[in-house]
């Protein structure tokens, strides 16, 4: 199967979608810009479902539902909204066999649907916070789509939270950014940078947009979640108002936050290789499979013990059994190399014999031999093992791959070679980050959560005193 | 709280509407038809979703997702799917600010878009079954609807499988019609009947279709999941072949299988009273609160022994503590039958001197103390007895209002009265059929799995020999 994937040297957008089809994680649909997220990519969001709706549930949150369609009147309520999001909308015109009076977009985000229904639920401060998140699909319109990265419609979580005062809803809003990075880089080994987007690169309708920036096997950058403090912006839009405390009449004030199947795109652009797909164990919908090894007169046993090591581990790990005759073991390790499982155990009659199990690692392919009865405990440190030095070896990678550029002739030079993540001062004008983007290609990704801290030095593209200092890289 | 509802005698549809709002499962959406599904309403289907899911995993389905939007042409392929779903179809006609070459429907079911995908993935029998499942929102246009019962868009999962038989098929779509019937039963407390619809009722692209039918307190049938044998419809219709073990080549065999939101309005209908909301504790997404019950002076000991009590619980129970100062128990004890929790925990300073607490039952409102450190063993036999009792109550119900029909005066009068589940012979004319819907409004809800056991007497229309005995109700 290796013959499949193009080596990342080679044409590293092709190792991707080589990677993406063969792994079997998505296909191509016969819609323009859609996917198909086939069963061992949806597994993938099966296991960033259960741990992101964990988390979310233990600060509080509940899932709703709300409607695909939203009345085309309501983006325009909100100014920048419907100037970010109308050149991407799907509208529906015709229902039922007729035109519809008022056209309906498919949500390309819910913002302006809940916060219609919040207007009928709010009343009171004893109505606040109000935290809800919902799972769902959405459509935005793209030009130039990439499976799982960019789609035309793609799954998500949207979570909107409202609450009585600006203090708590940024709260909430660093709140979830935090928990953002607490899972990418805990679930899915992906060292993150936290910060806050450039006027120019925040949400339609935000007041401050927060996210997340992972870097890539080709240096490159992908926004990998984001949080929004929405200020008091819907709220003025569908005029929800609260009684306070205190008795007074208040607009209520807002947060929303999502992530997406893109994070499945970040998974196998961070971490696979020219072999296939890699995976963290801990997201990975398979952890271990078992691979016996046999010829016609060993076959029975070897089986036999395969099969029992199997139940054996079932309880303990998501494990399992390939012992399909029509396969040789070598097509076989490549094949689960492809599907990125973390780790394999290969049973021989000699290991057999020997009282032995062969463990590979699917991260570094490393091989060791462990005594049949302390398997388990062997599988769980190691599974334990690939998850940090996964992790550890991303971070490695964008660390070596961080620079500072005092000066435009060097940040242009990094990015005339490989790229990365440039740290530079800037001095807050859109004009500089226009100018730089125009000219390199690379955009402010981050601006730190604290803001500068002491001197930033000098506008790397006017050299006029810097505000902050901001991480520019090119950007998925 | 509960002088919102509408008693059920006074107006049965008012008093469903009262429950869905009051109970703060679903609001009416600015959309037409559309609903918003609350975060209590939401939570049933979490539930719904865990269990079911569980299920169609056991029995070896994988999850995946396919496209929201279908091309219009891919309808047509199947000439009697095009027919059944062009009335109800939400088209778009424009996207990324330009119109569509060709119009993209929302999918009404995703068979169509589906099969054009297994056009590529299946080529031999080694491909087959293949055994997807999805979970996802589709849209029907429809003319009158009913919160959760009947919505343009609503939640579902639809299975959709491939076989190299008819037989395999068939055995799947049977096996699948007894998981909802278990489910329906053991889960949500709803005793129902497993049968074949007449060619009139069944699924358009189908060859047979499946289903279980529930009855509802004011006796109407409500089709609650079905299971549809596809034959080679799809396959042809998408030129889907494969080679067999044999050498030769086949077109696919298929089946597909649904269950939707609306067993969340099944599960209010079937099961509550006019104090609110009751819910079978298997599905409930809290099955017990505890309500301290304290005046300023023994306010602080009450309140401590509560949230111990809940500490205590937590780990077994889905429980909540209400310990809002800002109502009197008397309050929540009508707010929490109106949310319709299982089992209510009564704690109040009297109790606790004696070292009780108080049980309530939502279902049959019967109290009873037990000793406060037998409490988690007697809430676990409760909550045990209130779903069995749930069954039996709904399931003797059915059986009174189950009515057997010698003549057509005899049927016409019980559906003058009324109303239930009718059993009569049918000769197995389309004409016969019709004759009785338009007299009557009521329709064949299955016939039985077994065909005609022996002898199914006359045709209850014509009089002619019948050919089965059928269930006849009206339905929603």
């Amino acid at each position: 199967m290796a013959e499949k994937i193009t080596p990342r040297e080679t044409d590293y957008s092709q190792w991707y979608v080589d990677i993406v089809l063969n792994a079997r994680l998505a296909d191509y649909a016969p819609v323009k810009g859609c996917m198909v997220i086939r069963p061992r990519g949806y597994a993938l969001w099966e296991r960033i479902q259960g741990v992101l709706d964990g988390m979310f549930k233990e600060t509080g949150h509940s899932n709703a539902y709300f409607p695909l369609l939203i009345p085309e009147s309501f983006l325009r309520r909100e100014a920048e909204h419907v100037e970010g999001f109308s050149p991407e909308l799907a509208v529906v015109t015709h229902a039922g066999g007729e035109k519809l009076e008022e056209p309906l977009v498919i949500r390309p985000t819910s913002e302006t649907i809940i916060w219609s229904m919040y207007k009928k639920w709010i009343q009171s401060y004893r109505d606040l916070p109000l935290l809800i998140n919902q799972w769902a699909n959405v459509l935005r319109w793209e030009k130039r789509t990439r499976l799982f990265l960019r789609t035309t419609e793609f799954l998500w979580q949207e979570g909107h939270t409202a609450h009585a005062t600006a203090e708590e809803a940024r709260e909430e809003t660093l709140r979830i950014l935090e928990l953002y990075r607490r899972f990418a880089e805990e679930y899915l080994a992906l060292p993150v940078l936290a910060g806050i987007k450039s006027e120019s690169e925040k949400f339609a309708g935000a007041v401050n947009t927060y996210a997340i920036e992972a870097m890539m096997q080709d240096r490159r950058a992908l926004q990998a979640g984001t949080s929004h403090f929405l200020g008091q912006n819907f709220a003025k839009a569908f005029d929800v108002t609260f009684q306070t405390a205190a008795g007074g009449l208040d607009y209520v004030w807002a947060s929303s936050w999502g992530v997406s199947t893109r994070l499945i795109g970040a998974i196998v652009m961070a971490h696979s290789d020219d072999k296939g797909l890699v995976v963290p164990p801990a997201i990975a919908s398979t952890e271990v499979v078992i691979i016996p090894i046999y010829k016609n007169e060993t076959k029975e046993r070897v089986v036999e013990y395969a099969r029992t090591l199997h139940r054996n581990l079932r309880g303990s790990f998501r494990v399992e059994l390939d012992d399909d005759d029509a396969n040789s073991p070598g097509w076989k390790f490549s094949e689960w190399e492809m599907l990125g499982v973390p780790l394999r155990v290969e049973i021989g009659p000699r290991d057999m014999d020997a009282g032995k199990v062969t463990l590979v690692r699917r991260d570094t392919g490393a091989k060791e031999a462990v005594a049949a009865d302390g398997v388990a405990l062997r599988i769980k440190e190691l599974l334990a093992e690939i998850q940090k030095s996964m992790f550890e070896k991303a971070k490695d990678f964008r660390d070596r791959n961080t620079f500072k550029a005092g000066s435009y002739e060097e940040l242009k030079k990094l990015f005339e070679g490989n790229g990365g993540f440039v740290e530079a001062g800037w001095c807050g004008s859109a004009d500089c980050e226009a100018k730089i983007k125009e000219e390199t290609k690379a955009t402010i990704r981050v601006l730190p959560l604290t803001g500068s801290d002491g001197d930033a030095g000098r506008c790397v593209y006017c050299g006029k005193e810097a505000v902050v200092r901001g991480t520019f890289a090119r950007a998925y």
